[in-house]
């Protein structure tokens, strides 16, 4: 494994896993780095010298064997397992991920919910029973996560962050539309519906 | 207006726009290439090198006026008005994103949510009521839409988004966890609930 790979590269393997899991359902058995490349708008050198971080992959001129290079790329993402992961806010768009049936193919197990609202206290949602986010810090420890999503009001983030924190989360996927901030070694990834829309609009 | 900017420079837009947003609710009125690299996880150079695509948005060593400058992107972008958007697919997800506040401050506006579940046509989902699928073309026409968000299952969404190509649209954002083709000249984004958290894994 290498010291240090750049941030933005491990940010475009889940993308590389994702078109090698579609060629795989197609029926295929090997590709290229082209035709990686054409599918996903990067060059087929920008694939090569990200993939060369972490070894060889595929023989000169003979292309990638895709079930391989997937499990490889899964075994380096650490999503060859299933990993925890707790919600916090559970209006709508919190209700939609801990219902999401997309989490499981990629390892990732929604194991609990939580909000701060009595009405929602208690409710079922898919197979998790919505809890009290005062039982976060004992339920992220006695669960083992490491992983949260944060899908709270910008108004609540920064404190939920902090609990989660101080409870022992080190990955935060933050849907609340304002920063947050955690301390060095806890790493945070922003998703924001609208950013992108605002990504298309320039092209219109 | 430049005649040609990489993609990935319009992708780091919205970022730097929404970083300027926080500051301005912190009551700030300037800020430096520095300061929203550290913001954003960039180096100061990547931030000068993108906005100088567009001009010159700030005076050597004074910094940049952050109201100016999030206008000025607003413009370059065309956030700087009202997009209308239809959302196909009124599952959780769709459910969550027809209701989601935060699109208005962001310049876009959901005008119609259709699907093609008969428990769902005609049921109220904010303030809109659900249409048949089947009025994607008309409906589309006539409201002179040009952006759409997929929330579909992935089997339904190579011939939604067929439809919605055929009916006018030109931006597509996403959200079924599959690769659709559209012709050159419509964009396509995808959003990826899991790719977020494979992005964080590697890290654990």
């Amino acid at each position: 494994m290498p010291t240090h790979v750049p941030d933005i590269v491990i940010g475009r393997l889940p993308l590389y896993l994702r078109a090698l899991e579609h060629l795989l359902k197609e029926g295929r058995e090997i590709t290229s780095s082209q035709e990686l490349g054409e599918r996903l708008g990067y060059s087929a050198a920008q694939i090569r010298k990200d993939l060369s971080f972490f070894g060889e992959f595929g023989k000169q001129g003979s292309g990638y064997r895709i079930g391989y290079l997937a499990q490889e790329l899964r075994k380096i993402l650490k999503v060859d397992r299933e990993w925890p992961v707790v919600v916090v806010g559970v209006g709508d768009l919190g209700h939609a991920l801990v219902r999401y049936a997309g989490f499981k193919p990629k390892g990732f197990r929604i194991v609990a919910a939580f909000d701060n609202d009595p009405a929602k206290i208690g409710q079922q949602v898919g197979s998790l029973v919505v809890q009290d986010s005062r039982l976060i810090p004992e339920e992220v420890k006695r669960l083992g996560v490491q992983i949260a999503i944060i899908a709270t009001p910008a108004s609540a983030a920064q404190e939920v962050a902090d609990t989660l924190v101080a409870a022992g989360i080190r990955a935060i996927v933050n849907y609340a539309p304002i920063s947050v901030k955690v301390p060095a070694g806890v790493r945070i990834q922003y998703v924001d519906p609208a950013v992108q829309l605002q990504r298309l609009t320039y092209y219109l």
